[in-house]
């Protein structure tokens, strides 16, 4: 269990409390997801006593009826919560003078609340980048929720596909999706907004879903995602609408050949620079290296971003567990853009992607 | 200008320079708007020099190209952000050794990157307290766009009240108000989830759109809100799905009687104690005080919940041009919810709703 390995990660480094102030963080490794917007939302876990979650009193038994089997403790807003957490630590143990906290996380008044709560303790460790490792690794049951997540893509994109005709806008298409996937599939929270480009506005990388509408002979790309049991999804595919020109077609084979030959190549023993490389010798050599304008992928996991950045010059040796995307992209100012996403899985001997929409380059008949 | 009001505030304070680092602060400070993720986003203010933002080099068009008419410099992900931001400062102005910072917002990461640079500094001080003081009164160009909020909110009751039928699930609605919003009315984010809440379902202030559906005879509960131009709305309506029952009415009509009451009471001179006992009174008279579990409102402005919170026990002199919400609400567990809520703006002599959906008890007529 990840929290055994926060004990484990406390007595290594010699420290008494690990502060956990994230609220996904407190989810991963707890199982009780909450946002607590202005009030107080804490994991608490020790050296040598038992963990434990502390809430507003509003969410205690939410918090009980969770995944976490652990001890709740509530308080009221006429409530000082840092003391009511420091009379909680003392009576659970007597070692709390080293502490490590959430430093990318935690603000500053926060911080100074609780440390004047213990104002001789040590408060210089920070265990985030503990905890970015740990997350580096999914377990079975993690993957399992990243598949559900990935099956929810492959869904939207059908929807999609099917919504496209001479004249609509760009965010009637993404529109559509999403009421879709809240009607159908139950999804009621995306894991970033719905991206359809169209034409030209898919060469900006950033641009969300306009008012432009598409017209015949565009490529259209999508990049969507859901979460699914507190896990993200996160896919992109680009399709043509009518036949594609010499050169569309052109830029979307050799995109596709350089995140296939990815795929191919993600396995355990392999950098996480050297996976970039792959994808980007292929467009480099085809003459479009310049259009490939962002690194080759991003983790996914509670977090639609997090680690391992598949990127040049990050050295990471990928392994079994570690899931990302692979997304080369070609975006040709003015004329057209070209992004093919999957996010997967490092298995014993390759790489499982999580969405499975044809790759294949579509072809969607003109129709108004 | 708001920065003229921060820059007075250094010189008051006798500080040298305010680092801030709320990317919604920076946005009511610069009409710059961006979500910087793990990248650093900052806007620098001096006593005695010309602020500037900084921001990831990808980012630096799109800024010089917004409301902001200041310095933008950027850095690439390659080079050290934190001493960037030393060197332009010291390239500014000779004083930097007080600082005021965001301490509900930065992080200690942050904040420790920073304090590095300027190691002899003293950043004791927080501005938190004067920003949340002076984004209390909203300017007239605000308020429109609090306004241009409040109408698409009012787009969207229709459509929900539309969306009414028997077997249609609280999901389907939201995700047709969404959709109907996203394709009319262009608007790309909401301020909040949408809420649909049908009879015993709405007795949970804080459930989401549900996959039950809609039954005769239920009272139903809408609470939406859009973002427009960077300012959000936030408003709720209750009706009747078929003739409602007595007990309906009367939870309805009490709650509409201590709405419009504080509507009428709030005014400049009142505290926000005193406007939630108004609302708070009615209701305990007619018997439902305890149903009545939150408190009257909340502030609103670039965000869906900031100050003033109209609460009892909270002192606070309202005065004109404070925004808020009115939102009485009665709960009774098994058996149905009614809020009704407008957020508007004290006036001179009053107080004027941003939102103007009719509030006598709407009856929609049963159909299949």
């Amino acid at each position: 269990m990840n929290l055994d390995k926060l004990q484990t990660w406390l007595q290594d480094n010699d420290l008494d409390v690990a502060y956990i102030s994230n609220p996904i963080t407190i989810a991963y490794f707890t199982g009780y997801t909450m946002e607590p917007h202005e009030r107080i939302f804490a994991l608490l876990a020790f050296k040598d006593a038992e963990p434990f979650v502390f809430t507003p009193a509003l969410n205690v038994e939410e918090a009980k009826a969770s995944e976490w089997d652990g001890d709740v403790y509530g308080y009221l807003d006429s409530e000082n919560p840092w003391a009511l957490i420091a009379d909680h630590i003392r009576q659970r143990t007597n070692e709390y003078s080293k502490w490590a906290i959430e430093k990318s996380d935690l603000s500053v008044a926060h911080y100074q609340f609780m440390h004047e709560q213990f104002a001789d303790a040590d408060f210089s460790k920070d265990v985030s980048g503990f905890i970015e490792h740990i997350r580096l690794y999914k377990t079975p049951a993690e993957i399992e929720k990243l598949k559900g997540a990935g099956a929810e893509a492959d869904f939207a994109f059908q929807i999609g596909f099917n919504a496209i005709k001479t004249g609509v806008t760009e965010r009637s298409i993404a529109g559509q999706i999403d009421y879709q996937l809240k009607l159908q599939k139950g999804v009621m929270h995306q894991s970033f907004e719905t991206i359809v480009q169209a034409g030209a506005n898919a060469a900006n990388p950033h641009l969300g879903p306009t008012m432009n509408t598409v017209q015949p002979n565009q490529l259209i790309l999508f990049d969507l995602g859901t979460m699914h049991e507190g896990y993200a999804s996160d896919s992109s595919r680009t399709v043509a609408y009518g036949e594609p020109t010499d050169k569309q077609r052109e830029i979307y084979e050799v995109n596709r050949e350089a995140q296939q030959a990815a795929i191919d190549a993600a396995k355990p023993g392999i950098t996480a620079s050297e996976l970039d490389a792959v994808a980007r010798d292929i467009i480099t050599k085809a003459g479009y290296g310049e259009y490939f304008i962002h690194r080759l992928g991003h983790g996914i996991g509670k977090n639609v971003h997090e680690y391992p950045s598949i990127v040049g010059g990050n050295d990471l040796v990928l392994e079994e567990g570690m899931c990302f995307s692979i997304e080369p992209g070609i975006y040709i100012p003015g004329f057209a853009g070209v992004r093919i996403e999957d996010c997967g899985v490092v298995t014993k001997n390759g790489f499982e992607t999580f969405t499975h929409t044809d790759k294949a380059l579509k072809i969607i008949p003109l129709s108004d």
